[in-house]
């Protein structure tokens, strides 16, 4: 398998975990099969699309169609099979962990392919992992996944980097990007089972809005 | 008329409803005339700049003038009138489905014309016709109403499939254009005169953050 | 001092003072330090990347690795230093005015010299100089500052004009872009300070969801 078909079905496959997470969020908020498809489009192709106007390349859901379908046919069965069986919990925060583990990584990838600079790169990396999500939590009305405490873009900052370093080292192209996704999603979903945080600004106690 | 003509009306038509609807959300909130402005300015141009940038063309009101002054003037009669005159309660949703329709149907063709493919073209036109809104929504601390029960993207996705349909069956362009800018006014305004819902995810009588 | 290096300078500054008001903002709501890079960065670079995107230029900070890097050192000494120093209560409020003043000025001056006519340069200018607030206000789940009653666009668009206004007098450009940058500045400033408000829709001591 050549590394542009890895990739290809890595996107596809982000595409559909993001499209589920967008359909448990909104299950949650009990809209109906059309509001449900736009938070599903919006969360799965959200980032790629700011990733891809910052980039100046086509918008790639403009070049392939197999990208809106995926989604509304992920959103059509799983509408209907959300009604036989209930996914676990804690679902919702690991797809979403995978999605951002893709995501990040192809960004990544496409922005390095263009000649972009390595901070550049991870910031576009980040950006095409967290923006869908960040969507997804802000048309539903929550405090988006990405500012809770549990390790999330720096997961994605840490895959990104790692990915452009193995790449530094000469690693084999296809190897680095399985490895650099096994790593953002190890370390988040470490993250969310063991709730291990990074360190918050000192609480002075104070009341919410007294700054 | 020619079509070019028509086209041009009826996007001047959905601005100035659009902007309406801002407004209305902007006096519930109590804004001033120039957050009043903001709203306004976003709900109206909001769809089809993103549409633009994602069909990569030159965003439309930096190529005319005539947009921006049509979301001030506007404002400004509004803001004075308000003063003086009560609108009928439902008029929001109203103006919001009239503009739905228009900025649907535009949508599609503007991407349609560009040789896009159909998937494309409707994603384009539901995009034009429900951004603007949701992020008007979403700037008042609503939930955005494309995401509430009535159907709503259902009536933007009908109009555009319509549309390019009755293209395919070689209808005169211009009758095209009306009659699915009607169709969608027709099904959003049933829908919220009848309370048409489509089917919602089975609750599970659950608490809401039990998933 | 030549122009080209002040805007630079200046634009450097907004990036760092408007970081800041993310952080601030992160702060109230006890994020972690990459939660809290997120905000800084959304508020530094959204504005700007939103008006590059529309009068389609190279986004600025893919162009220039020194603005992402100027976020995150501003971050890291922030994060640190206020564990030990308290900064004043209306510090968030006169750093974003400043933030404001500059980007204001910066986006007006770059649509103009790609040749966008007044109104379009008012607009993109209020646009680099808003945004960037408004997405952090609406990621941390409050109503954008840009909304609240005091005075906010009004002084941004007054800027602008003022910006163009002068250099159509046939001013030096370096000493307008000074002056427009002050001006903005106080008028937001004494809006603040005094409470300055504009008018607002008359209330109809209607319940808020009586429309």
């Amino acid at each position: 398998m050549n590394l542009a078909l890895t990739l290809h079905y890595l996107d596809l496959l982000g595409t559909v975990v993001f499209a589920i997470t967008g359909l448990l969020a909104a299950r949650r908020k009990q809209l109906d099969l059309f509001g449900a498809i736009v938070i599903a489009m919006v969360t799965a192709i959200g980032g790629g699309t700011l990733r891809d106007l910052i980039i100046d390349v086509p918008v790639f859901w403009t070049q392939d169609d197999l990208y809106i379908y995926v989604v509304v046919v992920t959103t059509l069965l799983f509408f209907f099979l959300a009604r036989y069986k209930r996914l676990p919990v804690k679902m919702l925060l690991f797809l979403d962990a995978l999605g951002l583990a893709v995501f990040t990584i192809i960004g990544t990838q496409k922005a390095m392919e263009l000649g972009f600079s390595d901070p550049i790169s991870i910031m576009t990396g980040i950006m095409t992992g967290v923006v869908g999500g960040m969507i997804r939590d802000v048309l539903v009305g929550e405090v988006p996944l990405v500012l809770r405490r549990e390790i999330y873009a720096t997961a994605s900052f840490i895959g990104a980097s790692a990915f452009l370093l193995l790449i530094e080292f000469g690693m084999d192209y296809e190897t680095v990007v399985i490895v650099s996704i096994l790593l953002t999603l190890a370390i988040r979903v470490l993250a969310i089972m063991a709730h291990i945080e990074l360190p918050v600004f000192i609480s002075y106690k104070a009341p919410l809005n007294s700054e």
